[in-house]
């Protein structure tokens, strides 16, 4: 039976920007959660920039004072998570390309997919990688094992700029409107601080 | 040799607005959770609208999308945390005169204020008595024990509205953003959600 109950529960749906460090560091607690109480991920890659424009949002480091204790608080987290994380040199970036293979990606196989997503946070969040470059993503693509051609072509494919896009518009219709973002059966939890409170909802049910 | 390095333990810089909701709700364990540490709470109320007019922030209800979810997650939280919540009728609204009343009684009994404080946040929180209406605010006073005219007469008072004018500042100047704000020892944690990562910081010192 405990296999059947299993197999009805909707996956957890879980959206990020690959430049959000917030979303990095509940990435890599939030599969190990859901499987422990029989569910999936489903992961979206997200523009945050165009969600926070539908939302009448600025992103975190627009604001003078606020962002100051963003940084201390990024990584204070990440330490109180137990998590690595180095304050990325350049942050925010531009993550189109790298969502964009994602979505590529996950068309073919959704936990090939999930696998960027972790490869790609880890290089920008722990290696200071920047995935907002190029030539560093088209590294980054072969170290994962993809072609760095065929990785390009598909980021500058408008199919799949499009597929983004609609990414997009999708996460602004679910009401998504900052990182990370989950929604358990119908109910949303924003923020890497809300573990506690997903743990509390996965294992009692609504609270 | 315990009561003397007590002693020697500097109080939680604790600010926070009447009308904030996770300032209501942090102020419901961070008393509690500082005496098991050595410690005392440093209470500063101030007014968030000047707060985020420094820091270039808007109110939290003014964003459309994310307003929807804050309602949402107030409720959850208090569910969470065990503490009794009515999302009151009129939200947000002007804290002065509460804030102004704590002040006048801060200057003779800072226990007093605290008390005013947990008064106000309960009344507003829970009972759903608009504080930043003048009548409901006049009865408020009387039943925690002044006088109504008295009160009245100490928040009408230019000395009060310049000393929480000076609150105000203070804390822009302390590096306030939002509510619940608390500085430990120099480090500043922001928001209900810190609870554990304070908890860490009380028993273990920064980590």
């Amino acid at each position: 039976m405990k296999t059947d109950t299993m197999n009805t529960l909707a996956p957890i749906e879980a959206y990020l920007d690959f430049s959000s460090p917030y979303g990095y560091l509940a990435s890599e607690w939030i599969e190990d959660l859901a499987a422990q109480h029989g569910r999936s991920v489903n992961w979206h890659a997200v523009l945050l920039g165009v969600v926070f424009q539908s939302a009448e949002l600025r992103p975190l480091m627009s604001y003078p004072i606020k962002s100051v204790y963003s940084v201390l608080d990024f990584e204070r987290s990440a330490r109180f998570d137990g998590t690595p994380f180095k304050m990325p040199e350049r942050f925010p970036i531009s993550t189109h390309n790298a969502a964009r293979v994602f979505w590529w990606l996950k068309e073919r196989d959704a936990a090939e997919a999930a696998r960027w997503l972790h490869h790609g946070l880890r290089a920008y969040f722990v290696e200071g990688i920047d995935i907002g470059d190029t030539a560093q993503l088209r590294d980054l693509a072969t170290r994962f094992g993809l072609d760095a051609d065929e990785a390009e072509a598909a980021w500058s494919d408008p199919h799949w700029k499009a597929r983004l896009k609609q990414a997009n518009d999708d996460a602004v219709a679910a009401g998504v409107f900052g990182a990370p973002y989950f929604i358990i059966d119908g109910e949303p939890f924003w923020g890497n601080d809300r573990r506690l409170q997903i743990e509390r909802r996965l294992s009692q049910g609504p609270f």
